[in-house]
């Protein structure tokens, strides 16, 4: 008998060679089905491989990530079974799951091409393949064999990953007619897939070399219920007409200019208006509670990062060192403001009694980001951190963390991102070799962050092993309109600048003592957050956040001194508004004012100026009538 | 008889042969006792030198900024003349005047050098030998001669010079004992300078070159009148107590950190207020202008550069160009942000309608100066500017030409500088070769500024041949309380760029059109403004620009609660306040807030708590005596 310990903590007892979709089974039918794989002892194994010893078992279905991803991983087996079958002849090479499905990387031989015409045709072969129900049968090889196996169907890729693993240490899976090298895991059987869409086709070279073959790569996702391919395919189309890099087109927030550089994005004037709103609003809640905003410079003499050790970590993959006339005077355009943040606080010293001292600033820094990386707002080269230092006593990090979770939790609410859960990332518990400081302060700063989300009422998930090895920290993840998840604020304790930038403050005991640091960015970067509200909002922003509040639109040009009445009228209320003075139809005029998603869009032709009133238009909701200025002032106001 | 024409317009006959001094003598004694020089033809002459043709002639006294270069390269002969008696077998090289004064690298042979104690030595000696009034004598000399005499002497620095004259062109003069290889002019004997100060002692490479001797360059300053010497030691008192870079330091503006580079200002939170009070101020004047505020990165991509002509300038004392991993992808740090904002009116193509634009943006630059000519915030290698460029018709260059003058003269006044001119560059009236676009936009330029800085009663002065080649410009210079003046905003035409980047925009006839482009800055840059006013100010800022405008000051412990009600009130009526909780007797208080120079000290004790009161000092002023709150908040008021 084997002892077999559930997540919730308890033992049951099984015979020795229990597989996990046996123990399901005594669980409950219902859940067998649902099996896709099973966590034995911390590692994912086949639903159906046998357990001879005792173990902690968790058994994974879609609703784990890891049950997800063995499911894609079989989905690409079964794309490669339909691929052979319709391609006679091509090798295969790599096939994983993704993030968000799964791909397979194909050589299909000289002339031969798959376009995304040809996907419907590959998708009904999976799924036929799929009815079959084959069971995917993992066995050992060994590495002769497999060499063997290879070389006879002349797939030199398959025979170059083999040379690079070792025997006794190889397994194939077979599923159907098709086989494969493969470490597993993989779903009991391919009856699990009942929905499949190809969704991409392109280049990949073999191995990421572009010194080397260029290989197919098929892209594709895949569902255990029809229903879930369809709710996929909405918000699909749902994210495209969302993508803030066309809204952001739309809208005139943003452009890329391919003179100025990939990744480096312009302001247009409303996209600065709404970052100049934001920025306002959080310098706003940051002066309440007690922050001091600095500026410094984007560059930094290597010196610098030499001191705060990021020019170790400093590659070929960086923008490269500045030179200057003067030899051996070097600088780097800055990556982060902490260095900087670290020099300020050196110029005075400090009595315990002055600390905290929170130094805040919206620092431009750059990084060097593949091309290929690079996508809207989301990932740049150049971005601006809404970042914050806090040098404290070790003492006040409680009080502190909890002070940024109330100052995160604010933003996120104030902004429309009302669910959000928060990681903690803490040591790893066994090697605790590689974390700079203290024992006694990571201890006090781990607390101090679980503690101070307790308090707070944060739904938080820990995870050892992934703090830096200079801190703990708190990520904030939130989730936006179409449930996609976007890590965004982070909070991270450091013992490890304060020691190389030598920062001292004067204790009660008249002593010099080491602050500690907290980094903290509640929107992250000004970019990434921009970009994810685009999408959340669907570029319609709530009306204290949007450039244009409201416009003006005259029926013809005889009403626009009356326009220019009303405009002034709102201005006067702080209202950002315009008129559109254009020599346009009021059919236009009205097109335009929606394709910019401007909140109020205000009609006045001859009754509205006999009425002394405003035709109003609320985007997104339609015709409210017309009102009296005085009434669409107080209708503003409400909504603010 | 030659007829010459004064500057008044006026012609008069003289005998051919005629000096300036006996012009000056044939019109008054007294204006013949003060002239320094004359301007003959444009040239500065000796005003004993002998005029044989008709001629304009300007008589050049201490009032005239070339009158005072004569007066003070005079005073660098005198200056040698006495070295030449004090240090026997001294070499002498170079002496000119300067901005302020004048300097002599002498080399004074090995094992001897001059310090700031020998001073006194050697400004009596000059003073001895002024009062000789020694006539300063030109002589032409053969270039043989010039070298024989020279060789004599051993001296290898003026050989090294004449070999580089042209046989023919060379002159000495000779005052006293001291003869001087010399273009000239001089004042007309040595009696007229009656006050000395030597100034400074520093080491100079000869000719400015590293690997060559290094000489010592004595600095002095001379005045016919030894009351204009204690004015100008007020001065130099007074100037340096309203440094800023000791006020910067004493009012924890900013810093500047080796570590972070030279020339790279650090904005400490005091100054970062200053500068976002400012930087607000402007903004809202702009934004009641049209203006649109614009954000883009510090860094652009080599091609950028290349189009906007800038690289070509791009030399070995420039920050050097940025390398990615990517071949041939090569970023610069932006030296200017108009490339930048080309490429973002390029985002859309605009109806006439819609011009002007007006696009703006606080945008930090990075040039690298040479160390020795970093000055605090005077002269950085980081800097923001307020910087903006309308792009328009060439028909509303004067409209907005006026509104940017408004622009201009409304922060100057606001901000204290009631007195400035405005110099007008336009064109050599001569060669007009060098200068790009059309004779007939540079008509319609030059007129509008003229005719924009006349509707607008500015003090101008019109410089021709000194207009950019890309277009004319107006700049604005102002002086502060010492009476110093200092080159601020600047507006300037721009047919260039517009050009390079083939700007277009839709014109009422439905053709594309080139629109011009003008660059303007009233501030010119933040830093360089910023510390104009700090010295101008002496950092007694008024009220509504001091980054902290109120401190409270409880006398003891027991009265920081009532401290903390009035900060609390202060801070209800936007004003920035903060209490000094410090456990420090209340001489050290209020000495702390006076080196701060908080504008409001109020100081609270048994007996304000009893009244309700508060004690109040006004900074700069002294107190004020004990009132209400209400009170102080009506004086405050009335002070906004």
């Amino acid at each position: 008998m084997v002892n077999i310990t559930f997540p919730d903590g308890n033992v049951r007892q099984y015979e020795e060679g229990v597989s996990g979709l046996d123990i399901a089974k005594s669980l409950s039918n219902s859940l067998a089905k649902k099996v896709l794989s099973v966590k034995v002892n911390n590692e994912v194994w086949d639903a159906n491989r046998t357990i001879m010893t005792d173990a902690t078992v968790q058994l994974l279905t879609w609703r784990d990530t890891e049950g997800k991803t063995t499911f894609w991983h079989s989905s690409a087996h079964l794309l490669a079974e339909a691929l052979q079958a319709l391609y006679p002849g091509v090798k295969f090479t790599i096939g994983p799951a993704i993030d968000n499905g799964f791909y397979y990387d194909i050589d299909l031989g000289e002339g031969r091409t798959i376009r995304t015409e040809d996907f419907p045709k590959i998708e009904k072969k999976m799924l036929e393949l799929a009815r079959q129900k084959n069971t995917f049968d993992r066995s050992d090889i060994s590495k002769a064999d497999a060499l063997a196996h290879y070389e006879q169907l002349g797939n030199e890729y398959k025979t170059e990953l083999i040379s690079g693993l070792e025997d006794g240490d190889i397994t194939f899976y077979k599923q159907g007619g098709f086989t494969d090298l493969c470490k597993g895991p993989h779903i009991p059987h391919t009856g699990l897939v009942k929905a499949v869409k190809l969704t991409n086709v392109a280049g990949a070279y073999w191995r990421g070399d572009e010194k080397r073959n260029q290989l197919t790569r098929v892209y594709g996702i895949s569902f255990p219920k029809a229903s879930e391919l369809e709710e996929y395919n909405r918000l699909v189309e749902e994210a495209k007409k969302r993508d803030h890099r066309k809204l952001g087109a739309q809208l005139k927030l943003f452009a890329f200019s391919e003179k100025v550089g990939a990744g480096l994005p312009l302001w247009l004037p409303k996209g600065t208006k709404l970052r100049q709103i934001l920025q306002d609003f959080l310098m706003e809640e940051q002066r309440k509670q007690g922050y001091e905003m600095v500026m410094t410079p984007h560059i930094g003499k290597q010196d610098l990062y030499i001191t705060s050790g990021h020019f170790a970590k400093y590659g070929e993959d960086s923008f490269q060192p500045i030179q200057t006339p003067k030899k051996g005077e070097v600088y780097l355009l800055k990556p982060m403001n902490c260095p900087h943040h670290c020099e300020i606080f050196k110029t005075s010293l400090w009595s315990y009694r002055e600390l905290p001292k929170r130094l805040a600033e919206f620092g431009t820094v750059y990084r060097y980001e593949q091309s290929g990386e690079l996508n809207g707002l989301l990932r740049v080269r150049g971005f601006t951190q809404d970042d914050a230092h806090i040098f404290c006593m070790p003492d006040q990090l409680l009080e502190e963390f909890k002070k940024v979770i109330d100052l995160v939790m604010l933003v996120f609410t104030r902004l429309g991102f009302g669910e959000f859960t928060a990681q903690i990332s803490l040591r790893d518990q066994e090697d605790r070799s590689k974390y700079i400081g203290s024992d006694e302060n990571w201890e006090k700063a781990e607390q101090a962050i679980i503690q101070a989300a307790e308090d707070k009422g944060l739904k938080t998930v820990i995870e050892y092993g992934e703090a830096a090895f200079y801190g703990p920290k708190l990520d904030f993840m939130v989730k936006d309109a179409l449930n996609r998840s976007w890590q965004l604020g982070t909070i991270q304790v450091d013992y490890n600048l304060p020691e190389r930038f030598e920062l001292e403050y004067v204790g009660a005991d008249n002593q010099k003592h080491r602050p500690v640091m907290i980094h903290r960015a509640p929107f992250g970067s000004m970019e990434r957050f921009i970009s994810v509200l685009i999408e959340n909002t669907a570029g319609n922003f709530p009306l204290w956040l949007a450039p244009d509040q409201a416009v003006v639109l005259p029926i013809s040009e005889k009403f626009i001194p009356y326009a220019n009445e009303i405009n002034e009228r709102l201005k006067q209320h702080n209202y950002r508004s315009t008129v559109d003075i254009r020599n346009e139809k009021i059919g236009r005029k009205i097109r335009d004012a929606s394709v910019q998603k401007v909140p109020y869009q205000l009609v006045v032709g001859e009754k509205e100026v006999t009425n002394q009133e405003v035709a109003v238009r609320r985007h997104g909701e339609g015709d409210r009538g017309s009102v009296a200025v005085d009434a669409l002032l107080e209708m503003m106001a409400a909504e603010m």
